[in-house]
């Protein structure tokens, strides 16, 4: 039996109801299409599409079972309640704790076998920190929920994967300047390992292949132009191929990315944020998905925020979660 | 009168050559379109149209305008000896002396209006060396000929333009970790009227648009990810601003290049190499053209090198050439 996906509510007065209504929407018809269920408080959805005149029927289940057959009449939604009715655009701690109750839930139902992925809605930081939330981020959270609250046992890694390019940025929001002493061999080496590992298993890639950008422009032409290249990546490259895995590098990132070069390898590291989210945001902005590598289930999201600016105005794109949908559903049928 | 383009020779031992011929058998027979004639050596032309079986008659001129008439039946090319004849993908520091004299004659031609633009082949700055080439590079010394061998009295600036966008890297063969401190509200500054300028007089854009990325992920987010943009970036801009300037910025990098946002400005500016390359790469990787703004003539280039490893073979493309002489052409009519 093929086992729905486990959408969280993620932050109410963002676009997530909106996204979540339009992406039923989206997939309902589909007979042989991905099927979710809601982690989510039933009346909010419910306002939210009479708001929006979006024909949204809402039923609220029980089991997660219960979404296969229910899908292609109404949204399911296991209900996760709102202890404010949320006001769209403005954020109320209040509503915290069933954030990221939704979120709680998402994770047991998974590691259960209830549900085959979590396709997460994005949070608003800010507002969870209010509320008693204590880790650096969302991925943080869920690696901490997978191993446990175990918040060293896993190491998550953010691969953004787009119709032909995969990227995973070795570094993520940090500053410029720190960028150099992160940048690590330790760092490159697990990065790839987890990369590696995730592709044969969840993307289902037999001999996945991967390649490295170099830190500094032209990957540093022979050591002419930076040496991190030669001290750092080299020895972590050569340690990375000593144990049969398949990476090139370093390599100038700017030639790393047209469409002849997409072709010869299934994900790229690249040492920056910018080196890694300007090409899959230039080739695939309303369709990038973030995936996370290392958690023992499958995890994507969106590659977008709350979006507080335009919440409720019916305006919101539904693109980028209906392609984290499929892709988790296809990478939980290891279907890729 | 439509003035004809001078083509320089660049590295003999490299693909320029084979481009030059190329690029000639690619607009002999556009009645309209662009026509030039190379600074060369008209026996080197000869023998490797001879081995690459390329049909280019050759045709020695002794001004440029005789070009005009004859580019429909032959190649025109004002002579250029070389000293030894050049073997393909063996530099010969010898030829050094010629390399420098065809680029020399360019300017002298574009400066006394007898050419309408310069378009430069490629060449191998350490084969120049050695002929006691004393420049940093080819487009410092197109400025130090610019301004009669002063050379403090012109700021090239280097623009990438594809089909769809205009890049502009504010630091460009540099280290990441050399990067904050080169980053100087007076060079962003000047680097944006620059191109402000270029954009009015050579590319005919009457209010020109600029934006200006972050140079940390997320352009800092309000400071939280790097102080550069609070402390060097946003004072430049608002510096900028008070002169007329259209200028917007710092902007994220990652949501800058996607059609939507390219349709905003004409030129981007981007503190690092690879934020400005990584994009322009991964869109036109054969078409992209290196622009030299700043300089008192119209200067336009390849955006690849000489590539010694395939000269000789008859596979280099002609693309980035082409796209160099139609741009060159445009913008000497003023018709971008």
């Amino acid at each position: 039996m093929r086992l729905p996906l486990a959408l969280t509510m993620g932050e109410p007065a963002g676009i997530g109801g909106e996204l979540t209504l339009k992406a039923w929407l989206a997939l309902k018809d589909r007979a042989r299409g991905p099927k979710f269920f809601a982690l989510d408080d039933p009346a909010r959805l419910h306002a939210e599409a009479a708001a929006l005149k979006l024909p949204v029927p809402i039923v609220t289940i029980s089991e997660p079972a219960e979404a296969n057959n229910l899908f292609k009449t109404a949204l399911p939604v296991m209900s996760v309640p709102l202890v404010a009715k949320p006001k769209l655009g403005e954020l109320n701690p209040d509503n915290g704790k069933a954030v990221i109750a939704s979120i709680e839930r998402a994770v047991a139902l998974v590691q259960s076998g209830h549900a085959s992925a979590v396709v997460t809605s994005p949070i608003n930081k800010a507002a969870l920190y209010q509320a008693g939330f204590k880790h650096p981020g969302h991925t943080e959270f869920l690696a901490a929920l997978a191993s446990g609250m175990n918040s060293t046992a896993i190491q998550p890694v953010m691969m953004l994967a787009g119709p032909d390019l995969r990227v995973v940025p070795l570094t993520i929001h940090v500053p410029h300047k720190d960028v150099p002493h992160l940048l690590t061999q330790e760092l490159i080496i697990s990065t790839a390992r987890i990369t590696a590992l995730a592709l044969k298993t969840q993307f289902g890639i037999a001999k996945p292949r991967l390649v490295i950008s170099g830190l500094n422009p032209h990957a540093g032409e022979g050591g002419s132009i930076g040496r991190e290249e030669i001290e750092v990546m080299e020895p972590a490259i050569a340690a990375l191929r000593s144990e049969g895995i398949d990476v090139r590098g370093p390599l100038s990132a700017d030639t790393l990315f047209h469409a002849a070069a997409r072709k010869t390898y299934d994900a790229a590291l690249c040492p920056t944020h910018d080196q890694a989210l300007i090409p899959i945001k230039t080739l695939a902005f309303d369709v990038g998905v973030n995936v996370t590598l290392g958690l023992p289930f499958i995890r994507t999201s969106p590659d977008h925020g709350t979006a507080l600016d335009i919440a409720g105005k019916g305006i919101a794109k539904p693109d980028s979660l209906l392609a984290a949908i499929r892709l988790a559903d296809k990478l939980a049928r290891n279907a890729v």
